[in-house]
């Protein structure tokens, strides 16, 4: 495998997608081939099993919607990221396994590291080159978010405790792994940011 | 827990849903509640997951397909199997895990014991009291279905090797726990069949 799988973690309204895009179009603009990706809903299956996570009247068992965020996982790797990461293309993707674990582990009932192995299972493995980690007080994240969305989903609907939850485990698993992490505080501006991602990328890429 | 967990397990036209239709009468007869279940597609999330993975256009990597199958059954264990056997009541089930390790493990790609983990993580653990395997060779169940069959899915369609490995995968799997299981020759009488089964199941409320 001869490409770079770089993915972006962080509560809604973190700046995940304009950190991507601005990513996106530096490496487009010295020749690299990127694909942008998100999970979930990355593939055509993965859109049909978004729609019953996210927005699916009645209740899902744990252990389900966890299943179905794997499933989701493991078709969008074997059909697009391995194949683009034997290309030598750059994987840029919005959310992966760090989100389940944050999301359903620790903020759920769920063990994490049960979590974490479904979703090392599904991917036969895969782990990011670099990940990095929008941390964002989510109080801050559910005012950007009031200013600008139109669709209000299941995950969003959760209790401030419940993102608070997420917020803390996102920073466990950094803490856990600082040299595929890359912490950035997200209050700080945009073009800030995007230097220090620049930075690292470049890193990785030499 | 107080109820009883009676799985049936075979290929395509072994007969199970005559089987199962038998042994319900046959305990409502005796004032015991049944409910009968099935998987994938026991509950209103399973249908939609049922319609997907059986019904689908397209690939589905061998993983997600796993996995999808192992959401449909953590839902339906966690809302309908469970309760019915926490209030006493007698389940009666047309295939489990050990159609999933048969089909998925033994008959794809991936490991059985893997497929078996997976199944007993979804469920917290839950193994029938008895599986009644209806073993039958496959070319026999295949003219069975010819002959009453109007909707073709995407199992039914792989080839006649492929149902050659999951008979022995099962019959592989009953040996392994030959306590669980109860194995037919599903070519003999309907009648004689349900004698069997209904013997095994006395012992078992006894």
């Amino acid at each position: 495998m001869t490409g770079l799988f770089i993915t972006l973690e962080g509560g809604d309204g973190s700046g995940k997608s304009t950190q991507m895009g601005a990513l996106t179009e530096w490496l487009q603009g010295h020749d690299r081939t990127v694909v942008q990706a998100r999970e979930p809903g990355g593939t055509d299956l993965g859109l049909e099993l978004r729609e019953i996570v996210l927005h699916r009247r009645g209740h899902i068992a744990p252990r389900a919607e966890a299943l179905l965020y794997a499933a989701d996982r493991a078709h969008h790797v074997a059909t697009v990221v391995r194949p683009a990461l034997e290309r030598g293309d750059i994987v840029i993707q919005d959310r992966y396994l760090d989100s389940s674990v944050a999301y359903q582990g620790a903020g759920r009932v769920l063990d994490p590291d049960e979590v974490r192995d479904l979703s090392l299972w599904a991917t036969e493995g895969l782990l990011p080159h670099l990940t990095v980690l929008l941390d964002l007080d989510p109080a801050v994240g559910r005012e950007r978010l009031d200013a600008s969305r139109t669709r209000y989903d299941r995950l969003e609907a959760e209790e401030a405790a419940f993102h608070e939850r997420v917020r803390n485990a996102y920073l466990a698993l950094a803490a856990a792994e600082p040299e595929r992490f890359l912490v950035l505080d997200a209050t700080r501006p945009v073009d800030e940011l995007q230097a220090g991602i620049r930075d690292r990328v470049s890193a990785l890429l030499d």
